[in-house]
């Protein structure tokens, strides 16, 4: 049982005490089901996008999660000013740079979010988080990447970098800061099949974010749990609809005793 | 037994008869669970927007709901364009205010609306709802409001004033035109933790206002059948995943004799 | 056992194994779940719509799926960008013309899509199929159709004047290129019961299009896929909120050999 293990059940139970306003400027595909995992473990989910409005609602919120899916340029100004208020109040900030790498619209709109906004955690894939270097960077690009210790190398450089942890996710996930570096090796091979798995990560680390001031701890914690959620929902599902249904149960089900016992997180 | 738990069966027993096309205007996030939900009861879901079309939607539509949930300004012309062609037909129309009262777009968008259109009805929570009081209204803040009995006297009055029926929405529902006040008190905790559900409410009082003339019986009958919905996915489901398909499964399976017997209405 | 039943298996894992990427620009109502139905069955998705970005998500995709439902004009703008790059890339194009016929809106984006772009497939109910002729079609309008025959007959003319495969689905569903007529009675009743069974149908048809250049053959055994899907959800689910989780199950779970044995596909 590690520190990070207790962490977790300590910020499990803050968010279903203290349900953090978690403001979402996200794609229209997992909007639904983000709203309803908030939801489910605990915390309070609010989806705006007007640029008339999102100030507003980012300075009420707890965290806020820029998701650039489904994307285009209206969204990308409602992100910024978004971003820049919660900037302002030091109010957590985690992007997901969906698509990122995919094309120019993608990459370039995650470029300017991170150059602009105060970010706390970057949650994406290798190649996603890997297409956020600059021109000048010191790291390798992804076919370069040969090994785990190469891949943490990397990450360690980037975060330094862009001055932000990232949550580099997959089988195993990889969290730095530029100093520390934590591994979480919870999740199920059926998170694959379900669409806004990774978006869904990132909003619980938002939540989490809200309630935990340190980032890194914050997205262990989270990327635990939400991996949890899916080892619990696989014991009984074997096919994806049931599974996505059955993971909305365990981030309501699971308890903070059960995720001190069930987090996979390792520090080196 | 009382009048109401009738109308109650009769009313669910006309939509799944007629299917009445109910056109919603609503947010992204519930866009697809109020559409199953319409079609699981029997109504006929049509969801559009664009600016040149709704006039037609509207005017092929036995309801009209408008929600503001994840608004911008460009919908807000299209929900007026929408309310305006509803009222010419008297096509009852339904609006739930989601977040007036947090942000002034939903605010002034929501007393916009009330304005230029002629509701039936507005269904949304306490804090909403007060919020769409006029600067020189007669009723006092939720501060002010120390008992059920104040409860029920300020949304006669607020009814009156805005010259719709309102149906302030929560443990127990309270429906009032200013005049009669019904009060709902069908339903399950899990509702909170599902997204959507007073979106969803919304619509299902849209359903049956397509097949009942009066506001007041409309939308307490709608609310006993979402309500007892809840009450009859609660009975399997521990946890708000399995609880949203399972409510879906009951708007489809509860026949208007099991309405009838498990209506929760009175009228004072 | 016909020669499409083994064409559907043989497609079926062909998609498990290529797993193409679909491109869909398609309405807000059915973006989850379309995704979630193309993941379970082996599929990869992306739902892009952003006019600086459609061009290069239609270029890496195996196939486009253009839907119009919840359609506004600037969404027009970018299946017609998208439509065009696919169709000089020789990119398979599937229609689905959500409402066309009931308003002049849905109307006319259908028949302009089809005139600009090289479409390979339309599916549509038989309402929305008419509603595509040409001002001087040789067909007949739905109200002159009273059998069977004449509908075969319309629709195969429709096919050739519009130079497409069409496929229109109900009960049984008739696929036709023009030359060959093939039916296809997969399915089940509560497929009506859940909002976007038919917006599904089409994606799924995407996704075969991307492994069989044959465009009544993809059709036909996707719909057979499809259907199938919902035979076997129907012996579980009694209501339509598990039935739609149990169709995103089935999709998974679905072997080529049950596809092939399980296929109700008729060429006359």
């Amino acid at each position: 049982m590690t520190d990070l293990s207790e962490q977790a059940a300590q910020n499990l139970a803050a968010v279903r005490d203290k349900k953090p306003l978690i403001h979402n400027i996200t794609n229209y595909v997992v909007m639904n089901y983000t709203a309803n995992a908030l939801l489910a473990m605990g915390a309070s989910p609010v989806m705006a996008h007007a640029q008339n409005e999102v100030e507003d609602m980012a300075s009420f919120a707890g965290a806020l999660v820029i998701n650039i899916g489904t994307l285009e340029d209206d969204w990308i100004t409602s992100m910024m000013k978004a971003g820049k208020k919660a900037s302002e109040l030091n109010t957590p900030i985690i992007l997901d740079p969906v698509g990122s790498g995919a094309t120019a619209l993608r990459t370039n709109a995650a470029k300017t979010i991170i150059e602009e906004t105060r970010l706390s955690v970057i949650r994406g894939n290798a190649s996603e988080i890997l297409s956020l270097r600059h021109a000048d960077s010191k790291t390798k690009g992804v076919d370069s990447i040969h090994s785990v210790d190469e891949a943490a190398q990397t990450a360690t450089v980037l975060a330094r970098e862009l001055n932000t942890a990232l949550a580099i996710t997959g089988p195993v996930d990889l969290i730095t800061d530029g100093e520390r570096v934590v591994r979480v090796s919870n999740g199920h091979p059926l998170m694959g099949y379900v669409t806004g798995t990774g978006c869904t990560a990132t909003t619980t680390i938002g939540a989490f974010l809200a309630v935990d001031d340190d980032p890194v701890s914050a997205t262990a914690t989270a990327l635990a749990f939400f991996g949890l959620a899916g080892e619990v929902a696989g014991q009984k599902a074997q096919a994806p609809g049931s599974f996505m249904i059955g993971m909305l149960d365990a981030l309501y089900s699971i308890t903070p005793e059960q995720l001190e016992a069930g987090s996979k997180i390792e520090e080196n």
